[in-house]
């Protein structure tokens, strides 16, 4: 059994290559990235079972000749994109490798392995500002982005649907809240500080908070994300019914100031005393059109699991890299 | 001043080119389609005012003849599309012509005539089935369309959102209800049933019913989706606020039944028996996807006129064809 990731450089594609590589043992994983992705160390002892591969997606072509009848995959993991702040600063580019190129493996998928597993990491960032404390589930709130990011993602996710509707692939598109602590480096994403602002002092760097401390955000650890992602692939289709497959994943509803508090629990007050508050407006008016309440009841009844606490989280980080 | 109508062929694209003719004497109107489109009749005297372009916009290089910026447009009303059912029957086709070529103008459009207005027609086709009752408005229900039909409007418009957003056009997307008393032919929608039953017993042909007596739909008379249309163009932008340019059109809950009632009092009962019921599960299935029942404040708030009574619509068609 064979199991493509695209985008499999990215900090998330390679925690779910480690993760699926070193949970199922009979299947191969090919890891795709627009530079040649390796292996996950954590996932060396498997590398016999990895195969990487540079692939510009935004090539009709390339998405050919990776997506082929002769070498069919059980399930495709679509995580390759230009993440929110980039997708903001470059329109051209978040269109084209976030749409086109995702338009152009749909449509290719459909024709050379129809019915196929497509999970799709989608965002709450379809979503939006909502009203003050108003809590949203799949159900009682329109998905009206503030972002191009989160406008190419409703798109795919409406498509996904379309075309799981009419049998041609078989989607799941699981909206992510922020992943935090992401390990690794800062990265384009307007969150990128949720994760910085942890990560960085655990390894002695200062880091910078962009928006105020009162903001309320909703995360999730890579562990429970990851976990999710395994089991986006798991779920019967039937348990979706006829509706969406986009599914609100579960998240932990935190303050940035919770944050530091249980940065300085776990981490001490040095390392708390490293974050340095500097308001960016661009990063907190994308950041402050994100909905901090969800009503994951959905993907609880999908099997989706819960989060951690932000405690554990960071010491789940500090266990691992620090 | 010049105004453009894509899709002008069609029904609504020919009441729209007469109404803009001879409401503003100052405009010149382009009709393009993909046979070249005629003036209409009841605009014959402001016939030196029309340009008719054959214009097959699947085809970028037509795309890009169409728009230049040496013949800017004040106005670009996207009428074109395969409709609904057309839509299901054939996905690549509906795909073309719907979402890639729609992409192409929108995307030209920014280029050449950055900040131009552009007046979509969407469809209340991009909500799927509501729970029994629940009365829809633009912000307490998702669009989860049922149909590809529904899913490529709503991908327009969350494109024209985006775009607007950034400033590179000025959309407005008009979800239309099902547009009853259509003359002409029977069409490709689903909803053509709606038009049929009340048009072709004034022309003394038999039409079918394909849905149950019971079915309710959310219906418009011609010259009110007219003159809704004509006042999308002029809604200041600033009244869409920083939210979505989609607006749920007014319209008349009507059941079937009373329609036909409706016909009876208006036409006779000789009429009312050229109705014959012959059910259709694939044009049911589909109808019953659409949800009926809209709060339509918003449209109101902008602007947007009421509906007609159903007597009063088959007055006015009877009066203009029958």
């Amino acid at each position: 059994m064979s199991i493509i990731i695209t985008g499999a450089s990215g900090y998330v594609g390679q925690e779910l290559a480690a993760a699926l590589l070193s949970t199922y043992p009979e299947i191969t994983v090919t890891l795709t990235d627009v530079v040649t992705p390796t292996v996950p160390e954590s996932a060396a002892q498997h590398a016999s079972r990895a195969r990487c591969l540079e692939a510009d997606l935004t090539s009709p072509a390339v998405v050919d000749e990776t997506f082929t009848a002769a070498q069919p995959f059980d399930t495709v993991y679509l995580l390759h994109g230009i993440m929110s702040s980039g997708s903001e600063a470059n329109f051209e580019l978040g269109m084209k490798v976030n749409l086109d190129a995702t338009c152009n493996i749909l449509d290719r998928l459909r024709t050379v392995t129809p019915g196929v597993r497509v999970v799709f990491t989608s965002s709450l960032a379809v979503y939006g500002p909502a009203p003050a404390g108003f809590v949203i589930d799949e159900t009682n709130f329109p998905a009206i982005p503030a972002s191009s990011y989160g406008s190419q993602k409703l798109i795919i996710e409406t498509l996904l649907n379309d075309y799981s509707r009419r049998g041609f692939l078989d989607g799941r598109a699981v909206r992510l809240p922020t992943v935090t602590v992401r390990a690794g480096k800062p990265t384009q994403a307007a969150s990128s500080f949720a994760s910085d602002i942890i990560r960085e002092p655990f390894h002695g760097r200062k880091a910078v908070l962009p928006v105020p401390k009162e903001t309320e955000m909703w995360i999730c650890s890579p562990a429970t994300v990851v976990r999710n992602l395994l089991h986006a692939r798991e779920v019967p289709k039937e348990a979706f019914g006829n509706g969406s497959r986009a599914v609100n994943l579960p998240g932990l509803l935190v303050s940035i100031q919770e944050m530091l508090d249980a940065l300085e629990v776990v981490g001490g007050t040095e390392r708390r005393a490293l974050v340095e508050e500097k308001y960016d407006a661009d990063i907190d008016r994308i950041v402050q059109t994100w909905t901090p309440n969800f009503n994951t009841a959905r993907a609880r009844q999908l099997g989706f699991v819960e989060d951690v606490s932000m405690m554990e989280n960071i010491r789940q980080y500090a266990s691992r890299f620090a």
